[in-house]
C-alpha cells in the first residue's frame, strides 16, 4: 500500500477515461483521496477546478510525493504507464515488445480511435451546432461504440494470443480500456451484438475486484437505483 | 542502422498517425520499406491490404524479425512505445516518471483527443449520413484543430518544462505529434491563430531532418506541387 496522502484523483462517477485509473490503482494496491468533478453540472470549467488542471480535464492524478513538487498528471493512458513504471508489479503491460505492442494497440483502439468520438463536448457540437436531434445522436453513439468494439472482437477473435484476458491469462491496459467502453454503454443503454469474445473478457474481469470496485454505479455521484 | 530487410510500414503520404511512425524511425536511424496503400481510393479495404492488417487500418508496421513470426503492430503511439523499447537511444521520451508522464500526457492530447475526430471515417459520416455540408465540415475541421492546438498552447506556455521542444530540449513523441497535427492541417488547409509556442516548436523540429524528411509534400502518391 502506498502513502494514503500521495495521490489525488479527479474525478466522476460514469467517465471511461476515470474508470481506468481507478482501475489500475486498484490492481495496484494504490490508495487515492478521489475529488468528484460534477461533469454534469459543469464543475470542471468552474474556477476551483480550473486552479488544479486548467485545460478543465478529468481524470487528473496529483502526485504530492514528499520529494518533489506536487504534479498534476492527464490522460488516462499516460497515467497507466506512469503507475506502470512507478509501480511495476501486479503488472499492467505483459512482457516481451511484441506482447506489449499489441496490448497498447487493442488499448489504443478504444481509447483513441472510439471514446473522443463519444464525449459530452462532442455531444454538445453536433446537438447545438450540428443539427443533431436525440435519434442522431444515439446513432452517432452506436455507431462508433459498435466499430471499435466490432474492430477489436474481430482481432481478438483471430489472434491465437488471446486467453482469458485481451492477452493471455492476465489483465492488461486493454481490459480495462476494454471494460471501460462497456460500462460506459450500459450507463447510456447502448447494446453491440456479436461480440462473444468481448462478452467473454467483460465477465473474466468483472469477477476481478479491482474492476468491480471502479464500476460507475459505485461511485460518489452515481444515481441510486 | 537496422537490417533494411526487417521492417516494412504500410502508409500513405497524408496521414498524421504515418507520419509519426515515419518521423521515429527517422530519429532512430530505423530503415523500413515502405509501401503505399492509397486510402484515398480505399486500397485499405482491399483485398490485398486486409491479408496484412484485417482492420484495413494504417499505418501499419511489420516486423520480419528473423527469430520470430512476423509480427503485425498497428496504432501509431503503440509503435513508437514498441520502437522506443526496442532502439532506446536517441530516445523519444525524457528520463524520469513524471517527465514522462507529461510527455505522454501532451502527444495523446493531439493523437487521442484531436486527431480521431477529424479522419476520413468520421468525414464520410458525417458528410453522408449527418447532412454536413462543405462548409460545416470545414467549420468540424477547425472546431477541433483549435481546441486540440489551444489546449496544447495554453500547457506549453504555462509549463516551466517547455523548452526548446515541447519538454526541454530534445524532441520527444509530444513534438512528433504536434507536428503531425501542423502536417495534416497544412494539407487540409486549416489554420489556428493564437499558438505562438506551438509555431516556435514546430519551427524547430523542421529543421531537424528527421521531421523534414517525414513532411507529407515529400512522400510517394502525394500531388507534385
Amino acid at each position: 500500500m502506498t502513502d494514503p496522502a500521495r495521490f489525488e484523483l479527479f474525478s466522476y462517477w460514469r467517465t471511461s477515461a476515470t474508470y481506468r485509473v481507478r482501475v489500475a490503482l486498484n490492481i495496484k494496491g494504490i490508495e487515492a483521496l478521489e475529488r468528484n468533478v460534477d461533469i454534469d453540472a459543469g464543475e470542471q470549467l468552474g474556477d476551483d477546478f480550473l486552479k488544479v488542471n486548467p485545460l478543465g480535464a478529468i481524470p487528473a492524478l496529483i502526485d504530492h510525493a514528499a520529494a518533489a513538487p506536487a504534479a498534476t498528471l492527464t490522460q488516462s493512458l499516460p497515467i497507466l504507464e506512469f503507475l506502470e513504471e512507478l509501480y511495476p508489479t501486479p503488472a499492467l503491460l505483459p512482457r516481451g515488445v511484441h506482447a506489449r505492442a499489441r496490448v497498447r494497440s487493442l488499448a489504443a483502439m478504444l481509447a483513441s480511435d472510439t471514446h473522443p468520438l463519444i464525449t459530452p463536448r462532442v455531444k454538445r457540437y453536433l446537438t447545438q451546432r450540428g443539427g443533431f436531434d436525440a435519434d442522431a445522436w444515439r446513432a452517432w453513439q452506436v455507431q462508433w461504440f459498435g466499430t471499435g468494439l466490432h474492430a477489436l472482437e474481430a482481432r481478438l477473435a483471430a489472434d491465437p494470443e488471446t486467453g482469458h484476458f485481451c492477452q493471455g491469462d492476465s489483465a492488461t491496459m486493454a481490459d480495462i480500456c476494454l471494460a471501460s467502453i462497456i460500462v460506459v454503454m450500459r450507463v447510456f443503454k447502448v447494446e453491440v451484438e456479436g461480440i462473444p469474445t468481448i462478452n467473454r473478457i467483460m465477465q473474466r474481469c468483472e469477477q476481478i475486484e479491482a474492476f468491480a470496485k471502479a464500476d460507475p454505479r459505485w461511485q460518489v455521484g452515481a444515481p441510486s437505483v
